[in-house]
């Protein structure tokens, strides 16, 4: 089963693909996709048309997301949403689900502790996929790390 | 010119097309996109499907919707976001630009008063459109006065 990750964004947008093989996980690709400082439409538009590429790229089985809260910045965070709405819309025009984890719910499956801290997620991400150095920046970490709680909890009957 | 207004929401999407010709308005058509109650994603994609049609329909020059602002309810104004972020991805593809205003911007272009009920708002949107009776639901209400607004406002060179 190959899991895409995604860290929600407008400007950077962080991805992570992950295979879950038995027990094993696998790190297959992760990186970013960044938008263009253009009016707000075409970088939908090119968001879009980024995120199509990565699905057929990488051809995950299903897709997870970390769960937007509003923070202080309300206009920021409505931009966030209108950006994971077309993610979630070129995601399921390929037929793919896609589940959302709160950031505990990561935590919880990563760490084994919902309140973990960020040194410590990434230090199981590493761990877990068996990387050289821990992925950065931020949003490829957190995408990675959603993408192995996604591996990690899908019922067994999908791991191929 | 031709405007597309558009009052967003998930479950219910509001439209009305004006038509600005000289310093008449005239009200082409108006009515409300629902999409059905099935999974978050398949539901964006039922949605995106309907405003593509709307487009290839109406065949608006651009496009004007109401800016959204976070009430108490915080989930469902983030999957009003991710909707309106689709219906601007559909937009954007087809070249138009999109324009929000603010309940206070419609309110005043409207009714000439940024406080003003939605009564009077209503009232002066069947005046201006020459319509036989109130629009109904209020969305379909809201999506002509966001019409209305950007008629009124757009620069005189756009007009045809």
């Amino acid at each position: 089963m190959r899991v895409l990750g995604i860290d929600p964004g407008l400007e950077r947008i962080g991805y992570g693909v992950v295979e879950r093989r038995g027990s094993q996980l696998v790190a297959i690709e992760h990186g970013l996709v960044t938008t263009p400082r253009v009016e707000f439409g075409e970088r939908l538009r090119a968001l879009y048309d980024e995120v199509v590429a990565l699905l057929d790229r990488a051809k995950p089985d299903c897709v997870a997301t970390e769960r937007l809260f509003f923070a202080k910045n309300q206009t920021t965070a409505m931009d966030v949403a209108k950006a994971l709405g077309v993610v979630q819309l070129a995601v399921a025009q390929r037929g793919l689900a896609c589940t959302e984890y709160s950031p505990p719910e990561v935590k919880l499956s990563v760490v084994g502790n919902g309140a973990a801290e960020k040194r410590q997620v990434e230090f199981m991400v590493v761990k877990l996929l068996g990387l050289d150095a821990p992925p950065k920046p931020d949003d490829v970490a957190d995408a990675l790390a959603v993408a192995v709680t996604h591996a990690l909890r899908a019922p067994s009957a999908l791991v191929r």
